[in-house]
């Protein structure tokens, strides 16, 4: 999905950005599973928007993050619903590798059980091949 | 599902706070659709875990927020997941009535379609009759 400009500029322009950030959930576009949280300014937006590539802001970096420009595990966009309080946004992509830079499919491949931390999930890629 | 205190400080001890805050994701823990996000605080983390109800923290009110306090629809934690980064939550809840101020099931109840934001859900009940 991508969007031209004018329209896309619109769509920004209604959402409430806190600190400059919102806050972008992004799902498997086709079982739904949950890969990653991360936030967006308005520029990471439109740039998802208008090239179809799924872009975060990445606070600790403090900087555009284009998803898979080192690893390769791009996000194309396929939906994109919006909460309403327009403050959160819903990405439904076509996930490219896995999400995480831990290896794994999702970044939510831990859950609580009995009190403990335990892993749900197995590793799909080894990052150390993957990243720098 | 509930955790003893010990064990849910262990558990929030590990967890990374940014200005005291980590983001929250709440889905329905039978067919899995994205209710709604919302911050928590520590305190927020702890209550839900130890009472098994989930609480935010309203960024805008500057308060912990238990859901459904005011309307009636509580949201029963059933699983809690963590990210890869401890800096993000997802949980799978019982959500009585609709988890959206609104009147909607889920706060992701518009979508864009051609560049336009549409209504894809709805309403389950009146705000009106439910919220103050």
């Amino acid at each position: 999905m991508k969007i031209e400009k004018d329209k896309a500029k619109e769509i920004v322009e209604k959402l409430e950005f806190k600190d400059k950030l919102i806050p972008a959930i992004t799902r498997d576009h086709e079982d739904k599973e949950i890969l990653m949280t991360a936030f967006m300014n308005k520029e990471a937006v439109m740039k998802t928007l208008t090239t179809g590539l799924v872009h975060y802001w990445s606070r600790t970096r403090e900087e555009i993050w284009l998803k898979g420009e080192e690893s390769g595990h791009k996000q194309k966009l396929r939906e994109l619903r919006i909460d309403c309080d327009n403050d959160a946004l819903l990405l439904d992509v076509e996930q490219k590798g896995g999400a995480c830079h831990k290896g794994y499919r999702s970044c939510f491949y831990r859950k609580i059980e009995d009190g403990e931390i335990v892993r749900i999930m197995e590793k799909e890629f080894n990052p150390e091949e993957v990243y720098d």
